[in-house]
């Protein structure tokens, strides 16, 4: 290193002051060379040529440079860092766009192994937008009984399918694999479990990748906005189709957990019993800022272009980051403590501003795995719907008055009189039955009592409906995206309707430190009080 | 809505099965349609050119459609949404892209109102980079006394400044204007009162946006990696200059909560009292991985170019991502619910996918205005920085014995013999002066015992060089990304090396919901504590 070459190596100017060496001037001097050198080809047309040769270091964009000499120049006091995250993107849409014309860029989000409830009458929702037609993806295990009293309506988590657990046409181990089937929690020896896919997702149910039936092009960002009851309301159409006039019980976690909630306000009488894991009864500001900050990363991304990028190259890294973002807030920091520490991939290496510990190679793995498994578009109006769930009786109020000036609209759309029937239901020969296998396990976490502060009004005339309810409320103290404090909000707001059959249960840190996700993976503890509510 | 027109309501197969009225066959029929539909144009030239229509619905890129029609689409189900956030975001770029040439489009971070301490003596980083050359921008409240000994050194956090309080030359509020001052926990009355810019920022210390001496062009991502005890070293070669051998104090909140600890480990000799405030010993897998996602939405953005974005448009979107998600992590979760509940902005309008909560708002105006006001290549090295800090002894004995054999790179380069005095100063004739004026506020919390759980040997060992110092550890239990136990384990570490005088101070919910940022809000305890602390 050379110092003679610096730019401010030369400049002289006399001293003044409390022990200064050299002036004020003379730094300022050093700025504004340090400006000027910047400028001269400070242009956007300039900009947009040297993103072409993002790899290559300013300097060394001189023709006849070769690859060696652009990333190790040799005027560099330092080398220049290598961006593999970033290849790895790059490779990928590459990829993409390489794909075959015939089958499209952007990747089918369902399997197609599900079944199919498809309406011919429009559906209103909340917020005043309408879907001509709908269709309602869903699986099930076990049969339904004579008296068709058996039925238990599973509610899924923001991005799981209907694909809860394995099937005849579809043998891939589903997402509560271990919690269903002959002696298990959902016990398809008793039960008739119906899962659904919302819509508004894009596995196989209505949402932003169908096609919209006014020109036959895909909703993209032209559908409307929804709301957890209008999913709900979907889900009830389908019962009907199903001639199932009452749930035995209602359940779900996470967002399935407030559906879980929406419905038996939304149908007091065609539901028993409600199960609400790890859900809420409002969405929290915390809650809302970290899904606002996954849309807007995925809506930056350029491919995402406004929600109509299905004849294009999907926004893969916007997904990627959103998802990675949402995988901070389903595992707890103390998990990671054990799992991860401080570890780094490899301590032989130099530190990278690409990923680097494993904490940061694991959040980059999920964002991967998951940036072409889900529609972008369902992810934005899925997570928005969450947002704005909130069983208030207040917007409860304001709901019901849209949705009574709305319904005019319903009345003025034309209908096809040559579709005589309005719904129709695909069904296959023999529902899936699990073959008895599993010792269920026992141990149950005992209820835990309520903080004991008074639950808001609003929310106490907002669940009034429920009052009649045997209840269960599950939480887990190291869950950041659904605090434990949600759940004893429910329970405390249900008890406070006078409802005497709310049972609520909180796992503590010392039952389970995985978070938001316990869910998922705590087939005993989750599993087992699940089971005991049940029965 | 004519559902004639739809792509499904023509097919007609037997239905077979329980309760089906029409078969699986159909739904696949529907699926395929859906699939056949959309490819046609699904190349990436279509994709490219669809792009520069990011505003008009798919259905209306036809020749003649005015701009009304394309926004509402007759044909459309539902009007498509609007999207003003993007809208801003293009608005922006398209602002910077017409700044006058003369300026640059790359706003200049630092405001030039501070001192300097230029060396040109080379400084060996902790990874093996080296800055052949490099300044530290600092300012100074109170006055040095004779015997030099009453000099605060005071650390910051990440974004922040020098500018924690407004000096002669640059009247605007510090980040700490209430905590310094006479009659202030700093008092400048007492006390010499030294806050640098910490090399890798953008405040005029030497970062990725100063000139490389090698070749004079900007460092970007050519820059070395660095580490908390790099940018101690710096400021250490500035009390150097400024003559102080030892200081009064070493304190610091956030990183300089970190920096403060470091100061005292690096050079216990030259460090009376340690103040650490907010920070940590090592930083833990959540901090990271929400530090990491900061950085990948950065990385992502395309105008970050891989850091060779000085001569084009900034990437502005990515720095406001990265801040709103940092955002999120510097409040807490409970003063949100207090402050902004589910109030929305414009609750008669239509909920967007754009923001709509006032949290939400919140996170966007926070994001907007940081984006152009701090370097973005700063913010992945410092952050970095923040990441692979760890006090515990195997860091410290690996890390030196690299600095060993990079040590061989100093020697090796060639000086200039040229510059006779390797490191210059500059202070401005009469150093800042607090009147005295406000009433110091006395209450102070009582400190608040530690968990009991036993600190990590290693940690232990690695602390060992403050076993003598008085120190004061603060944390705030609404913290999550320093969390309290953080700050508890620094205390009990350094008990655990039989420092007899460690303070530990934890607020409580009850006395701040603020979270992280409580230190730069809560005068009376924070800033009671610190005062007593170094009474």
């Amino acid at each position: 290193m050379n110092s003679a070459r610096s730019v401010i190596g030369t400049a002289r100017i006399a001293s003044r002051g409390f022990g200064a060496h050299i002036p004020r001037e003379r730094s300022q001097l050093f700025q504004r060379t340090l400006q000027r050198t910047s400028n001269p080809r400070s242009t956007p047309n300039s900009a947009r040529h040297f993103h072409n040769n993002a790899r290559r270091p300013a300097q060394s964009a001189v023709a006849g440079a070769s690859e060696e000499e652009s990333l190790q120049p040799p005027d560099s006091s330092n080398p220049a860092l290598s961006f593999p995250c970033l290849d790895a993107q790059e490779a990928k849409t590459a990829k993409l766009s390489a794909r075959s014309l015939s089958s499209g860029p952007e990747p089918s989000y369902t399997t197609g192994h599900h079944l199919n409830y498809l309406c011919h009458e429009p559906l209103l929702l909340d917020w005043g937008g309408i879907l001509p037609q709908f269709n309602v993806a869903f699986e099930t295990w076990g049969r339904l009984n004579d008296t068709k009293s058996n039925a238990i309506l599973l509610h899924t988590g923001l991005s799981a399918s209907s694909h809860a657990h394995s099937t005849e046409i579809n043998s891939k181990p589903g997402w509560w694999e271990k919690f269903i089937g002959s002696g298990k929690p959902l016990d398809t020896d008793k039960y008739f479990v119906v899962c659904t896919n919302v819509i508004g997702g894009c596995y196989g149910s209505t949402g932003p990748s169908s096609l919209d039936p006014a020109d036959g092009q895909r909703y993209a960002t032209r559908f409307p906005i929804l709301t957890m009851q209008d999913m709900v309301r979907a889900q009830f159409q389908l019962l009907d189709g199903l001639e199932i006039e009452k749930l035995y019980a209602s359940v779900g976690s996470s967002m399935g957990g407030m559906q879980s909630l929406a419905a038996g306000i939304l149908f007091p009488e065609r539901v028993g019993k409600v199960v609400s894991i790890s859900g809420c009864a409002r969405s929290h500001p915390y809650s809302i800022a970290m899904r606002h900050t996954q849309r807007q990363v995925l809506m930056m991304d350029p491919k995402w272009n406004r929600g109509f990028y299905y004849d294009g190259i999907p926004p893969h890294s916007g997904m990627k980051l959103a998802r990675e973002i949402a995988t901070v807030t389903y595992r707890s920091g103390p998990e990671w403590e054990l799992r991860f520490g401080r570890r780094r991939a490899d301590p032989s290496r130099q530190p990278a501003l690409c990923p680097d510990f494993l904490i940061e190679t694991y959040l980059d793995h999920a964002g991967e795995k998951f940036s072409l498994e889900y529609d972008p578009n369902s992810l934005l109006y899925v997570s928005k719907a969450m947002d704005l769930f909130d069983l208030g009786r207040a917007n409860q109020l304001q709901t019901a008055q849209r949705r009574q000036q709305n319904s005019v609209k319903l009345a003025s759309g034309e209908r096809d009189a040559a579709i005589d029937q309005s719904c129709n239901l695909t069904l296959p020969d023999q529902p899936y039955e699990e073959q008895p296998s599993a010792i269920p396990s026992q141990p149950l976490t005992q209820p835990v009592a309520g903080s004991g502060s008074a639950p808001p009004g609003d929310l106490v005339a907002g669940m009034v409906a429920l009052r009649e309810h045997p209840t269960l409320v599950m939480g887990v103290a190291s869950d950041i995206l659904f605090p434990a404090w949600q759940q004893r909000e429910i329970a405390e707001t249900l008890r406070a309707t006078g409802n005497r059959l709310v049972r609520h249960v909180e796992l503590g840190e010392d039952t389970s430190l995985f978070g938001h996700d316990t869910f998922l993976l705590d087939l005993e503890h989750i599993g087992g009080n699940l089971r005991s509510f049940l029965d």
